[in-house]
């Protein structure tokens, strides 16, 4: 196998990944999801190296379970409680443990341009976890695969994505493989969380919600200390999903959030587990998807 | 299976629980003392999730020892690792591993009453690991076990509870079990550290050293800052169990403590191995109570 | 099975190890490299113990892959995510973890002393991790299997050994395993980083470039932050394997660093990779001795 047909079963965006390629994943993770029995022999005598140089808890417990599932061993890496601190590259780090035999590595990390120059460097395939501000891929693998599930297909689905865009990987993905599909994007945020390199259009909170799927994203008021927004009680005044505003959503229409969730900042307490939200289920379809990722790595 | 019947798998506390229960979990662990072969298929595909929201080792350890000797496989939440810090509550974390699949769900927690709140919410068998000043089931009946397996029987045993007993949720599991088999339990106390709620005898040192089971409870200093008991050494003077207090004991009697112990506070470095202290061995049955434990949560 | 036989299944050092002994683990190593198959059944249904007292990433994963490589159940203990901080001592984390049921324990520990008096009062075989400033047996081990494998025998090999020797576990256990052989070893240190208690020769940086094998220590800065060496321009200067020294080496001769490296420091970024150098060959040699190591301690 040549470097560059292990290149492809990486995954590291889904801005260069054809139509089909996402049609294809969506359709294994839907075999996944049939599947009851828990854990399967597809990986096994594999192992999977989670490298997370960046707090989370549902993504790495997503990968964790997805991994387990596809009967893999798993090595759990968190850079708070490593030797990061020694000043070890993640460069090093990432090198470390694919020399020890790793299979494919899960990798999450803040610093914009590593994860694109680690992939020219190291060998297996690996699967991006949350990249800087560039890309979330897996994140919005699950939305695509939770919204098919609820319509259909994603052709002319009107999405609404509110909040921080310009810090926002799960906007980007979104964005981008929503766009493949023919679904028509749109985006609600305050004035300065746009991203004006991206080719998008820009809406009020009013007409955000008319769309056939509503994604709130996180909001870290941590980096938005000053200013009119800089309380919780202020964003949720004008962008967060209220009782209120929710009650003017199509019937048809879905809320969903990648979570982790501000309660009553970008959205009320009592929407979180609403019958029109999908919160949980997106994460509930993240294994499957995840294994259906993890296995293309791995084919 | 109704709510109702997968919520009577749940271990929240002993209070609770009949004596049969109590009972069949200790003759199960008894069970899988006595079979030497190391991993079983009884969670074979089955996920175990240990959540610990307040730190442990020697819990957190046990459970896994005994998920992976059950064959389960296991997720490893620690709150001082993970997303807690980002504002992420209790219920969404409990609630997110709930969605992606897990089977059953260990929790130890600090602020009271949100357990059993979660036990109303969430669908997954929950096991409490330590409840605020609650209850810690899987303790006490580690500790049941313990002593029936060196007296025979609990009906009748005189079971001295010796420190803490206000912060005390070993203590008030052992005091809720206990008298469910006819023991005699009674505390002996630093007077600001008794529990006015539980209707018990407070006894002196001298007579709590009569007892059949002289139970320590770790003393946490940093609670007691102030007053006369503030130091180590004079809590060991008054309360601590001593070589020379030690002495005074009957030759049937045995020593015990849930660990981790403070050497030379409340008890002597010298008797932490004594012939009559069960303090490693009370870690040892621990294991197979706590396989009885998950494997009725999973029946 | 005695006690003496149970500890002779330890590894706490190599300096009382025989030379036969050495070559025999790495005699199993090799059986393990040539074993293309990843998991193994040598210790299924055994649990091996990861005690980290002391930060580590790299010695810990590639414990971790050599474990479950074996097909093991493994526990990983952080001392910096624990009740440590709850003021639990090393012995009595060790002495829970031995009753809870594990096969073998990993240690790594900080404190000089504290491991030999630990192998005297656990029963289970234990293996040294890295052990204050005395030995990391493992660690040389993998070195000597580099060594081997690069020039077919280690007699007569010469190895120069650069860089703070004063506080280095692995100089030692490279030293004492390197004489069995036959090879010769040289010191190449700073003046206040040499080491008096062991009769070794020191050389110039000049010198240390003709052997056969130049193995750079980690320097680690904050040991020394004043004098004249507190820099890392000045280290580098004086003692780093920089491009310009290492075209001096002979064309035979390697390159080796246990790792994690400060690059541009003791090492400049450059060679980390050079073909003469073996440092990730180094982390993939780890793990099938380590494999042999573990094997041994459970046989």
């Amino acid at each position: 196998m040549t470097l560059t047909q292990l290149k492809q079963r990486s995954l590291l965006g889904l801005k260069a990944l054809s139509k089909e390629e996402i049609e294809s994943i969506l359709d294994r993770a839907a075999y996944w999801e049939d599947h009851p029995v828990k854990v399967h022999q597809a990986m096994q005598g594999k192992f999977a190296a989670n490298m997370f140089f960046e707090n989370s808890t549902r993504t790495r417990f997503s990968f964790e379970v997805a991994e387990k599932r596809l009967g893999a061993e798993v090595l759990n890496f968190s850079a708070a409680v490593s030797s990061v601190q020694k000043g070890e590259s993640i460069y090093d780090t990432v090198r470390t443990l694919e020399s020890m035999g790793i299979d494919v590595g899960i990798i999450r990390l803040k610093p914009i341009g590593v994860l694109a120059e680690l992939a020219t460097k190291i060998k297996v395939p690996l699967i991006n976890a949350g990249d800087g501000n560039n890309e979330h891929p897996t994140q919005a693998l699950l939305d695509l695969y939770t919204m098919r599930k609820h319509f259909g297909q994603l052709k002319g689905l009107s999405v609404s994505i509110v909040g921080d865009v310009l810090h926002s990987r799960v906007a980007r993905s979104n964005l981008w493989a929503l766009r493949k599909f023919g679904a028509n994007v749109s985006f609600c945020t305050p004035p300065n969380m746009q991203a004006p390199e991206l080719d998008a259009s820009y809406i009020s909170m009013d007409e955000a919600l008319k769309a056939d799927v509503v994604m709130m994203l996180r909001v870290q008021l941590e980096r938005h200390e000053s200013g009119m927004l800089s309380s919780a009680e202020n964003y949720r005044e004008q962008y967060g999903l209220t009782v209120q505003r929710a009650a003017k959503l199509a019937e048809h229409a879905i809320i969903m959030h990648p979570a982790p969730i501000n309660r009553n900042v970008e959205i009320d307490d009592e929407l979180v587990e609403h019958p029109q939200s999908r919160i949980f289920p997106q994460m509930e379809n993240g294994v499957p998807v995840r294994m259906a990722v993890i296995e293309r790595a791995l084919n």
